[in-house]
């Protein structure tokens, strides 16, 4: 795995600036030494930090050669100030690196509304270029911790035409997560030869199928980047619709690992749970019950508790807003059927959905059995934890 | 207040029929010795326990004699079975108060999913309808909680044409509780006269500015109900508009003062909190803000942790799907504003918000300057608390 996270033509390194308190790693890099064309993938969230504002306008060209990025302040909510300060971060790496100023992309991740000590960025940045290694991926992914307790980088190889390319990405999450707007950050980097336009489909299809999928707490942040550059020093392209599933494939699966790492790393989490709809009238209305399911504090409180209190899924489901008739809905807890018909099947079974509950990893699955429609959320459990690290963030 | 409690011709009592696992009171009798018109306000979850669905329908006749409401078991996901038990506990009253069984409405609280002991309800009946009295309002108030902390009764007297009525009321509150559907039990008595119509249309009014405008935990139960019973015995009757307008005046205090105990008595809440949205471009999109910041994890847990961060506020709105500048947004703790179009006004005055969030009760209201729409929200915070009593209610 280690030695998968090279991926040629790519250099990273993080460094610590002094924005976190802890004085742990804070700023990094990512370099492209060949040029690399860009896509990229952002917050639908109304407010949104100052980076974002910047890189979405940026990666339009299509092109990137360097992202900075740091922790420990989201320069979000920072008006005028924050834009320059966006725009400074990314001049001082092209700078010294010799970039044209808008081949440099931006991301920020903390808390909100406080302004971004540029001045302690820029001062980094010369020992953050130094720093710059073929090995560096780890080093990023160290960077851009917040309430992550462990550093998320996957890596995946794959052929075409006989030719192997790489794949490889970082991602941070823990907390502000919720589907459709993924809080997180995630750069991932390849080898391959792209062009921008087959990035930004692949980029957003793989997204769909992971980040947007995922809930910790049902916030959503104002800083959700995802961003993907390819270099293509591993001499292979990509020539026909074979190949582009050929790298949706492995774009997929990288996000999707990167995805249940933040859920599993999820702020104060113990439990990874997939909830899955089924028998829904569309999968539209699949997702909405899963949604809600997924979000629902009760519902996750007693996932903390291993209570398998399925009346509150019930209920849960039962305000979603899409159609379900509740003399029809049965509930799984893994494979041990523990509702038919909207009715419980006694306490034995909830015994043995009990054991499921002391797993750390477990399915939900709500058969509505009304249609075809299905839907798939990944969330966490919500535990004493979480209450800690979100009353007690900024002291 | 006590002495208010008590409304001619209305009788109540509560009584232990062991439903409950701590032998406190579980059982609670409404009962008017008068014919009295009766309305009523239903969850909109799809998902409905027995005794709503019996409700709803014998409602619609206007009359009603007696309420017998358990805790300790919400009949819901209880099938066939779950119906016959809702119809066999109206029955055992009205049998021995000699009245038609459908003059007899009947509630639940309590645990989703578990078989009602009708048995227990039946052998308790006997000693509930002996304890009625006159003054019995707080034991019925104490019988029907579940994790409130306290029982919750109120009473007003008001004027018509010099003569005077009164109104008293019970709730329960404390969890899954959220805008829309007002996650409680809650029974209202006048002994005014009044006909179902108007009372049907007085109560959804109340309702709507009351209930349905308070958040716990953004779950929304399969039970909640609120019943309206007025039996005419002040001889005071309604004839013009202008006394329509007195009667809704008293209701809406009685629904509103209700509705703030039980916020203030959520699930291990430490503050209420008013969350004001104005200058949105309607109503509607203010009130989409209003929830969506009443109901974000990441802002309650900040008032929990008596932290202004405003950040948290602003990003909650960005993504409640309403239209929004973030650099127009003003954002006050009480009289405090910590932001001026998006951006923070710096540190002295995060300490003066601070003060307030000390304060048991405060306001958090958010200018986004757009136009002339506006909606309030009541909310608590989201503490430690919460999170143990959710994780172990059933055990």
């Amino acid at each position: 795995m280690q030695k998968l996270l090279i991926v040629d033509g790519f250099q990273a390194s993080g460094v610590a600036a002094g924005l976190k308190k802890n004085g742990k790693k804070d700023l990094g890099l990512l370099y492209s030494s060949l040029p690399a064309t860009a896509a990229g993938v952002f917050t639908r969230n109304l407010v949104q930090a100052a980076p974002v504002v910047l890189d979405r306008e940026r990666v339009k060209s299509g092109r990137c050669r360097a992202v900075v990025v740091n922790s420990g302040n989201a320069n979000c909510c920072t008006g005028k100030r924050g834009a320059e300060d966006a725009l400074a971060m990314a001049k001082s790496v092209a700078d010294r690196l010799g970039l044209a100023e808008d081949e440099v992309l931006v991301a920020s991740t903390g808390v909100i509304g406080e302004p971004l000590p540029i001045n302690k960025v820029e001062a980094a940045v010369p020992a953050l270029i130094d720093a710059l290694k073929s090995d560096g991926l780890p080093d990023l992914a160290q960077a851009i911790m917040t309430t992550d307790t462990l550093p998320k980088a996957v890596a995946r190889e794959g052929r075409i035409n006989g030719k192997s390319f790489r794949m490889a990405a970082v991602a941070k999450g823990a907390g502000m997560i919720r589907p459709d707007m993924a809080t997180m950050l995630c750069f991932v980097i390849s080898d391959i030869g792209l062009n921008p336009e087959a990035m930004q489909q692949l980029l957003q299809s793989a997204a769909d199928k992971s980040f947007n999928r995922i809930t910790v707490d049902g916030d959503m942040s104002t800083n959700d980047t995802i961003l993907f550059m390819a270099n293509g020093a591993s001499g292979v392209s990509v020539a026909s619709p074979e190949h582009l599933r050929k790298v949706q494939a492995e774009l997929d699966t990288v996000l999707v690992q990167l995805a249940r790492l933040c859920v599993k790393d999820g702020e104060g989490a113990t439990k990874l749970v997939e909830v899955r709809v089924k028998g829904a009238v569309t999968d539209r209305a699949a997702r909405s019950v899963a949604d809600t399911v997924a979000n629902s504090n009760l519902v996750k409180t007693a996932l903390f508790g291993e209570d398998a209190n399925w009346g509150r899924i019930l209920a849960a489901a039962g305000r979603a807003g899409a159609p379900l008739d509740q003399n029809r809905v049965d509930i799984y807890f893994d494979a041990v059927q523990l509702v038919r018909n909207g009715v419980g099947r006694g306490k034995e079974l909830e015994s043995e959905a009990s054991a499921v509950l002391r797993k750390p990893e477990l399915s939900l699955t709500i058969d509505l059995k009304m249609g075809q429609g299905y839907a798939s959320v990944l969330t966490c459990d919500f535990s004493l934890d979480y209450v800690r690290i979100n009353a007690d963030y900024r002291s």
